[in-house]
């Protein structure tokens, strides 16, 4: 008899192509699936994750959900997997969980963080958690501009292929940026988000805290159904997927 | 003219065979001579570091000195350092020195940290910096046993190739260890250290604090003439490369 399991995971995404399966190439679930099939012999055996997170991205808490039937405790099978997992992936916690949770279709909201780096001295130990910026862009204006971004939108233009979806509504409640030091550190809660998304929010975002757009631009890409740019995707290395929320 | 330049120089050594030159293999010297080389046109210039750390071992601030025949002020040397070096090396200051600075000679002493984590979850974002234990050792014990090793001594039990060096007589005027959240620190400061011998006095006090040694097996191997092994030598990950003392 199959149980559902929930699982916990963080990964460094720097080497991997993106959280979800591709023949030939290394990702999250790939890997993940890897150590499960060879743990149930079920070759049948698939791990659901909350959201298909880029290539390059990181995940302190990206939650996902895989059926098996097998003999050893949650506990036994977490630490199966971080034995056989290699270093740059950790699976913090499996639970049981009800047979309906979906980690994906029961998603009610998710938390990233985008982090940005300022500073003199090149991040030498960061480096692949943080986007370097040549210098501190400011805040004030993206705060305000991030403000107009918040509630529910068609976010067609902040999106990398809009025409693959249904439909490009969202609804973003929260753009905190903290600054952390020489980091700047972007947090964006909403229900969901489009591909690329978040970064093109945070891109979007720099580009005004550097003069290089306006308020204006902002609501205009917004409001407008034509096809115009938003800002910039900042790259993939300074996102982190922090929370995934349920019931 | 040349003129002498002090440089303070931060890397993340994972990937590199050491601090000094070694034909056909990435080096830190290596990589700065490389590019100061083609700035000055001077082939025979050389990169003098306060110390030869290990492959994979990094460092926050390493001291090394260069002399050179350049237009460029300290901080133009610095920007075009930090422009040709790879993203793991951070030129963070150069400044000028008087003729009679030594990066090596003139060291007075040295700091370095090493760093061990036990916590439940793999480090997967410090993977590289920090040395992973099953469980956390007992730090009294590793404390008392650190007070032993304190003064000067010949440690030639404590050394990789004691044979190579006139004399192993070092003096070590701080160990401590200091609990960081799931992470210990050993903080070690000498006049100067053999090779490998942080390594091996944070393996040996890592015996102890796990049991397998007791204070007196210390004691032996820091007094007896003969040659007995003091504890193992921990992974060069875990090592980092805090501060020089000068004048």
């Amino acid at each position: 008899m199959k149980q559902n399991y929930r699982l916990t995971i963080m990964y460094d995404g720097s080497r991997y192509y993106g959280f979800q399966r591709q023949p030939d190439k290394d990702t999250i679930q790939g890997k993940i699936e890897s150590v499960l099939r060879i743990l149930t012999q079920d070759d049948s055996l698939e791990v659901i994750g909350a959201g298909r997170t880029d290539a390059g991205v990181h995940a302190l808490n990206m939650i996902a959900n895989v059926f098996m039937d097998v003999e050893l405790s949650p506990k036994e099978i977490e630490n199966y997997l971080n034995r056989y997992l290699p270093d740059d992936i950790c699976v913090k916690k499996v639970d049981f969980a009800g047979p309906r949770f979906h980690a994906r279709y029961n998603a009610l909201g998710k938390t990233y963080r985008y982090t940005c780096y300022y500073g003199d001295e090149k991040p030498v130990f960061e480096r692949k958690y943080v986007y370097c910026l040549e210098s501190k862009p400011d805040v004030e204006k993206m705060k305000s501009a991030a403000n107009i971004l918040l509630g529910e939108h068609d976010f067609h233009n902040f999106c990398m292929n809009p025409r693959m979806k249904k439909s490009t509504v969202r609804k973003v409640d929260r753009i905190d940026i903290v600054e952390n030091g020489p980091k700047l550190e972007f947090y964006v809660h909403g229900t969901g988000f489009l591909q690329n998304m978040v970064r093109i929010i945070v891109g979007t975002l720099l580009e005004v805290g550097f003069g290089e757009k306006t308020e204006q631009d902002v609501l205009y890409a917004l409001n407008t159904q034509e096809r115009c740019k938003a800002g910039a995707t900042a790259p993939a290395q300074g996102l982190c997927m922090m929370k995934v929320d349920y019931d």
